[in-house]
């Protein structure tokens, strides 16, 4: 199969004829499917049931000779924060375990940094005059929205297959206005990208111009591997101390794609100073984070050997997901020059790179069917992407059946928008 | 026994050298007793053992068609805002059930205040020149911290038996850089005051200067009686409505003295048009609060009605302790003019106004003795008490030997402390 762009307009039309007839077919389905959030299925919540259960003895809730069900202790178990070093490569010493939810964490520390000032800050953001903070593109909303809703200027940067664009970024923090970025260093969201041995280098001896310049650490899918082994990672935080900036970093985690999403527990790791300053300011908005599910985690998961095989469990379900949508995508839209992707090994996302100028229209097709993926756009500061170009698929939360399905109705929907591009018509109307 | 103040000075010298042994047998019994906070004792989180039991099973965390074990859902599951309405005799739709900790939720309703506003806010509090914020007091130090942490200036309000001074507070709203007052209005802490219905009713009925006024209702004792009958209280949300101000008024309650401290739900209730503004605003920081817990609380205390059950029983165990302070304070301080308090029937202090200038010094001679209490002027902005006077004892946690031994210490400690000022000379050397 050709290239679109080398087809004639007689062979492009003739493959129109064809979408659009499976086009009207799949309408005909009446599908309702959701792949617009990385949500794990029911077949991974029920893998971790015995979460329910873990912890059933009030007897066990006095641990390290503190009693897990009363307030106190605002950092976190001794034992989540050792479980949490563990899995992370730093120290018990320079993490804080939080809640439910590492986003809450991260919504913190920005917003504490607004109000307050981070431990470098010369003063609260508020009383800067701009702020701007980088945002590798295309990134998770979630961050991007975060620091939008402060007022600050996003500042797209690009992805490459090894990280964020070096070059750029070290360009970019000599501008004192720039006081942060946003990195999901470990099958980055949305495209599975892990950041190089040197991106994660060049990030711990970034010079940046603010004395406060904050790199937001998200290792969020840190081990989440769906196809081979554990791949290790570099521990940030002793990189940066290395290259003697201690306080340039936060590394924030969740066991919400591990146990239960919204459930878990969070983690915000850093220097020790870092964490002093922070547990400081916390103190002010509440005397202690949900011990009883801290130690429910530690009891369930044990250490990071133990949760490495508890992933390899969540693999066999979501393996074979991302395996449907990369064999569609390969199967529908491989040499015709309207997509590209990237086959990553782990994280929840698989990132289809559309033709310019036909994200958006993929995806309105895609609704009409009744197929729900993340808004065009999203995956970009102020949710546009200027190309107009990269679909965000969540392959993780329907059954493998109706990922199929939908599946069918996005690469045909792809397709279909191709040719309405390279034919300068509708093909479907309203 | 006559009043200290009507004894001559030979006879305040036989009390004192009374004193001085009493506390010398004291000191020797080697003490280390923690009366500084409402912790919940071991006793009451035994109490609620089957909380750890009460939700194991899977296929019990799929409630009105949402998997409470999954990501969504921001305001709370459905059975979490019907308990929650149910227990403040309010609306489900006018409430937005939290995590962990209600004071998180305060919080964050005056940090989004400062950064983005509140519904009725012409803008952030930032941006404005002063912010000042009412304080009724004795009150609770971590309300106050909140908004000095941001920089507010903190205005003592006088609290009556009735609750705050509202000719005071009527006149103090006339200024438009008074944007809020902190209000525990059943049991307050650290009096046990409950707020009158007129007090409730002018509360409904202020006319602020500053049109995004805010009373922060913290109705931390709402059901939490432990002498006598539950006490009905009425619903601050429909009477700011009645009154034309359905948007003046936020309020908030926990489980964390229901059930596990630090480990239960919070709840934040307000108009609806105000929950609908905030969860806008918190749907940046979080996804969802943790659900299984919602789901945990709702299937243990079902309802009002059960709530009060339970509160029962927490009763028979903080009842005592209680009973014992107040039988301490009656033996060994009443009718010398040093001293009086009012006696609770709910809620987890007991505050004791010591003779003016002897707050401080009773709290040291009982940390001598190993009895640790709030620090004298917490109860206070700013942690001054401007007459030296209030003292907050924290019955719940201690055994209740332990706490006869303690009150035993703090009464000697206060009577000493009152025989100094008299005599005019330090009666326990360094």
């Amino acid at each position: 199969m050709a290239s679109y762009a080398t087809r004639s307009r007689e062979e492009l039309r003739i493959e129109a004829k064809k979408m659009i007839a499976r086009y009207g077919e799949l309408m005909q389905q009446g599908l309702k499917l959701d792949m617009s959030r990385g949500k794990p299925s029911k077949l991974q919540l029920d893998l971790v049931s015995d979460m329910l259960t873990v912890l059933t003895d009030p007897a066990e809730c006095i641990i390290d000779g503190e009693d897990a069900r009363n307030y106190g202790n605002l950092a976190g178990l001794k034992c989540a924060r050792e479980y949490w070093a563990d899995v992370l490569g730093c120290k018990p010493e320079q993490t804080f375990v939080g809640g439910n939810a590492s986003l809450h964490l991260m919504h913190s520390l920005i917003s504490w940094a607004y109000t307050h000032g981070l431990k470098e800050s010369p003063r609260p953001w508020c009383n800067e005059k701009r702020v701007k903070f980088l945002c590798p593109s295309p990134g998770y909303d979630r961050h991007f929205r975060i620091t939008e809703s402060f007022g600050f200027e996003l500042v797209t940067v690009p992805m490459t297959p090894y990280g964020p664009d070096m070059d750029i970024v070290e360009e970019l923090v000599q501008d004192p206005l720039v006081k942060g970025i946003w990195c999901v260093p470990k099958y980055s969201n949305p495209q599975g990208y892990t950041y190089s041995d040197i991106t994660v280098n060049r990030f711990a001896n970034l010079k940046p111009a603010a004395p406060d310049f904050v790199i937001m650490w998200d290792n969020a899918y840190c081990v989440h591997e769906f196809d081979g082994e554990f791949e290790p990672f570099p521990d940030i935080i002793s990189l940066c101390e290395a290259a003697g900036k201690p306080n340039m970093v936060y590394e924030f985690a969740s066991t919400s794609k591990i146990t239960f999403p919204g459930a878990g527990i969070s983690v915000m790791a850093s220097s020790v100073e870092n964490i002093a300053h922070m547990t400081k300011l916390i103190s002010a908005q509440t005397i202690s984070y949900d011990k009883i599910n801290q130690l429910r985690h530690v009891k369930y998961l044990k250490d990071k050997a133990h949760t490495i095989e508890l992933m390899k469990r969540h693999a066999t379900i979501m393996g074979p997901k991302f395996e449907m949508v990369l064999k569609m995508l390969r199967a529908q839209l491989t040499n015709k020059g309207i997509a590209h992707w990237h086959h990553p090994k782990g994280g929840y996302f698989v990132c289809v790179a559309a033709m310019p100028g036909t994200a958006k229209r993929t995806l309105e097709l895609c609704k009409r069917c009744g197929v729900v993926l993340t808004p065009a756009g999203a995956t970009y500061p102020y949710g546009v992407d200027p190309h107009d170009s990269m679909i965000r698929i969540a392959p993780s939360l329907p059954p493998i059946e109706e990922l199929e399905k939908a599946m069918n109705v996005f690469c045909t929907s792809l397709r279909l928008a191709a040719l309405e591009r390279y034919l300068g018509m509708p093909l479907i109307e309203d």
